[in-house]
């Protein structure tokens, strides 16, 4: 029989969906799981967008330009201008989600054995994604005391080598929720000026902000034209993760011109999904203040709940609809497993992310849990429930640094 | 200024796309072009696909599961099944069109340096994904005196080193055309079973086999479960490239995990493609019956105007919407770009891809266009006008084998 590659073998699961077995099962058992493992939220998807599809007026369903349609993409680069971006037509492509701008951005810039920095925790998936490009990721350990802020500049630059081609940071971040600052942003252009570096910034949840905080790109700084990309996306701007639609932005010529090569290659986006995300363009600010209301209120008792329960404690992040906690059990993948497969409170459980997946440092948050806050506030309410039961009853539960099993 | 990489900057640009500008440029001067250059085909897509998307009911346009919608894959299974291929649930996964199947495929069979052979030409973005997977091509040469018939194992067996991990055709072929026959594939498992190598075939053309010509697959032959990977598509089965869908299927266990977790990585297939999709497979018979007719007489017609001409060579082949076709011409990039910038009859030209870059040994194919008969026959009339002319008129034509301008 034919061998895998060692690639094959070696390439990461993806830790979001990986005890979606057990999920299942607890489902099959016929428990109620609430899941705040994926950032699917279920927030309804904007109405133009709907209806632009039901909508749609064309006899062949053909291919658009690998870049993307010309009217989407004028449309892109008003929504951006809006915001401040100061960019063109020439500046954007259409991608099939942030993913894929992702490993066009790596293989543009990178070759193998290149190493990019990324303050972690960080989305599991670009561990995949690295792994794809033959790209090495170095962490730089941001931490859960401080709410996942920048860590010092000083961590980065040691972390750097002739191979380091780029920092790339996720704004507001997915999976802590953090949300930079300008200062912040402004210190990262000052390292990616001196190490001529690139700046990879996934803005994927940049809509969404909270407290009045405002949301900064690096886009926003001046004197980076050349080494900042964006990758973007309506999966969670529009609650339209199913589009599988997304987009680079650089006002770096050469970069745009080599990463539309990759972009060709696979021909081209999803047609209906950008005559969608078009008329979702003009989705109006009301949506979003709305939106942001709902996440802003469930963050609040998302955090309030969980630093009430023993041992928990849990920053209060400014954006994206995620929260790392940290949780008094030996394991929490085994905390979360079990939660799945042992533990029930009124034929009901939680399943969510152990955080350890989002760390390249073995070891690394080992204690802590990322969970998602995209169910409403009464299924949210039933989950915390559910979560503090459990921690009371799972047997590597430790209490002051100490195992109660270790105890008896 | 931060650099491109050396993998962005060798990444091969679309031979089918390349003339794009020159094209447009063509346009604005008030030009007709017709394309001929592309697979887009003008066949409208069934009316139960596009009905399917202007019904859709959800209000949230959510990820799904990442190996695609289960009721879509049992459709899928269904419509395998009655083509014979035997399969189960377990055996396919949904993927964005085959270019990602073929890119999942490539880095779960092989690693950096491993080598797949591929008869040539052959469809030429396989170079990109092979370039971006770190994955070297050897072609095998299939000539046009034989209608590019499966080149004789023995020239495959000279190709064969021990980073062989796979041999890779593409049935009907882009851009020949070609149709393997029952005995070639035969001839091919033999091969594949004598070195443990996998089987690679890209169908996205199945469907399209004249002359009551049968399709046989790699799914059709015994004793090969573990060594064959079908790549499949709609874009041309349902005339909808837009949508973005394929498919991935394997029956051994261990490619087909492993490829998930590269599906898993970059979350799912577009949701609405997938519904859309569902429904075309009840597409009835008869639809498949008048497109096959209809694209009969289109290729019987241009192989027929081809031929004609004075000093062309055009195969007359089984399956697919394209032929190779050779012209007395000193270099076929040349002579298509120049019937796009220097040349027009009646305010009319044609777009072609010259055929180089479907071979990867330089300097093949340099006489040879691939032509997409994917208009209808009234524009395929007029642009083989067109063609004939320009032939006529273009400075680099050469007849048996001499070069008008040369005498001159």
């Amino acid at each position: 029989m034919p061998k895998i590659s060692n690639k094959g073998k070696q390439m990461p699961a993806s830790p979001i969906r990986k005890l979606t077995p057990y999920a299942d099962r607890a489902k099959q058992q016929g428990k109620k799981v609430y899941h705040l493992n994926i950032g699917q939220p279920d927030i309804e998807t904007p109405e133009a967008m709907i209806n632009a599809i039901k909508n749609i007026d064309f006899k062949v369903w053909a291919y658009t330009q690998s870049e993307g349609n010309l009217s989407y993409r004028k449309k892109l680069v008003e929504y951006y201008n809006k915001a401040g971006y100061n960019i063109s037509i020439e500046d954007i492509f259409v991608t099939t989600g942030a993913s894929e701008a992702i490993v066009i951005a790596l293989q543009t810039c990178m070759d193998d054995g290149d190493e990019v920095i990324i303050p972690e925790p960080f989305y599991a998936n670009y561990n995949a994604f690295a792994w794809m490009s033959n790209v090495t990721i170095k962490p730089v350990l941001s931490s859960i005391e401080t709410g996942f802020a920048l860590p010092a500049i000083s961590e980065f630059e040691k972390q750097i080598t002739d191979k380091t081609k780029a920092i790339f940071i996720c704004n507001p971040n997915n999976p802590t929720g953090y949300l930079y600052s300008y200062e912040e942003l402004t210190e990262l252009k000052k390292l990616c000026l001196k190490y001529d570096l690139y700046l990879f910034a996934d803005e994927a949840y940049r809509e969404f902000c909270y407290d009045d905080n405002k949301f900064y790109s690096p886009m926003h700084l001046d004197g980076l034209d050349e080494n900042v990309l964006i990758f973007d996306s309506v999966s969670k701007r529009y609650s339209a993760c199913g589009a599988r639609l997304g987009c680079f932005i650089t006002k770096n010529r050469k970069v745009i011109e080599t990463a539309l090569k990759f972009a060709q290659a696979r021909l081209s986006p999803g047609m209906v999904a950008q005559i969608a995300a078009e008329a979702a363009v003009d989705t109006p600010p009301s949506y979003f203040e709305r939106v942001n209301v709902e996440y802003t209120e469930r963050r609040n008792m998302l955090v309030e709940s969980l630093n009430k329960m023993e041992g928990v404690f849990c920053p209060n992040p400014g954006g994206a609809f995620y929260v790392v906690a940290r949780f008094p059990v030996d394991d929490s993948e085994k905390f979360c497993q079990w939660m799945l497969e042992e533990f029930s409170y009124d034929n009901q459980t939680v399943m969510m992310a152990p955080a350890a997946g989002f760390y390249s440092t073995p070891g690394a948050g080992r204690d802590e849990i990322r969970l998602a806050y995209v169910l409403n506030k009464e299924d949210l309410a039933n989950a915390m429930i559910c979560l503090e039961k459990a921690l009371l009853e799972y047997p590597g539960r430790k209490v002051k640094g100490e195992s109660l099993k270790a105890k008896a």
